[in-house]
């Protein structure tokens, strides 16, 4: 019997290891992006084009504008993207961005009669994240088993987190493992068009990171780079 | 000191009486909308007018299109909205509608600084959606004070759903008590692009059957009516 699942991608290194993670578990899988008025438009061709090349039953856009609320460096044009450490909640927090995003994946489950959603969160990188802690996650799943048909009909809708307490490293030695291709994965804040990553920001040196401790070349393509 | 408070408004009769509620509690409000991709757009002209009688703080529109993901006669042309009564879950309940709304609400509720969110769900009405039940509301709000900055900072926020366990007449009465001018507001789930109601969707009747208990005169405009 096939099982479906319902992967939220944004086409960067995390969320591209999740969905091999996915599909290596046997899940017919349903990919979910969001074009929400981010800076790194760019990610929006890396999720079609890491769909494409997984060969994913369906990989869908929705449309929504959270740039109307504001609040986050990614989404407000007024507020620059930090190139340098910072501590606390980082400006590129986007306000319930998890919550929101989990809860379109999980009216999409819904209408698919998928019981499997998968994210690419993760609590060791990103712990000033609110919405990337296990208990988020777990809070967020007892909440979505009453808010749905699925749920009041007794069937048990569960959120995967598998990258939760993995390090980058892990996660990009679970990645090559399972034959994934991070030269086609952008996590860049502020990559160009062309997908070009600016090595600069919070997401680039978490991911170069990655790289450096599993002991891997990083196949990112940065702009500035000869 | 001045508080805050987000309201999800959709300019039908049981949102129009939430916020009059917020705003008798001293509230100061900022109502929010969405342009979801519904059959009855008329009602954000009627949220907007509604907002503007009640000197909201600000009203807000978030474009999101929920026709993406489909399952619901509300945002697919090709799923009728019934004109008689079913049982069960109704064709007209949009999955995750509620989850979807409220995630985006808690986002500008954290830019704002509001540690309060009012909606008008209602069990007593609406038995057949899931996430109209008080112990969806109150999963929502566990989760969202694990979800955001302001949990983490040791604030709590609060889902206010006072119309929870009222009947319709309760409501209208209620709400004509607070001076609300139900003639601006429309119910309809198929509305015309002037705001007329068909008189004939589930929710025309129950608002119909909620003036006749509440034993006042209907102020709804309909359509097909001399």
């Amino acid at each position: 019997m096939s099982k479906k699942a319902v992967i939220l991608v944004s086409g960067g290194l995390d969320s591209t290891t999740v969905l091999s993670m996915a599909l290596a578990q046997g899940y017919d899988c349903y990919t979910l992006s969001f074009d929400y008025g981010q800076r790194h438009r760019s990610e929006l061709d890396s999720a079609q084009r890491v769909s494409d090349s997984a060969a994913v039953v369906e990989h869908k856009v929705v449309k929504l504008d959270l740039g109307t609320i504001g609040g986050s460096a990614l989404t407000d044009a007024a507020i620059d993207v930090p190139e340098h450490e910072t501590t606390g909640i980082p400006v590129t927090y986007v306000p319930a961005r998890n919550t929101v995003f989990l809860s379109i994946a999980l009216g999409w489950a819904e209408v698919l009669g998928a019981n499997d959603i998968f994210l690419g969160v993760n609590a060791v990188d990103y712990s000033g994240y609110p919405d990337c802690r296990p208990d988020y996650i777990s809070a967020f799943e007892s909440m979505a088993n009453l808010a749905t048909k699925a749920g009041v009909e007794g069937q048990r809708l569960r959120i995967h987190a598998p990258l939760m307490t993995m390090t980058k490293a892990d996660i990009v030695e679970a990645g090559l493992a399972l034959g994934v291709d991070y030269s086609q994965t952008v996590s860049c804040y502020q990559a160009s068009q062309e997908g070009l990553a600016c090595g600069k920001c919070d997401s680039c040196r978490l991911r170069s990171q990655g790289f450096i401790e599993a002991g891997v070349k990083d196949p990112t393509r940065y702009q500035n780079k000869a």
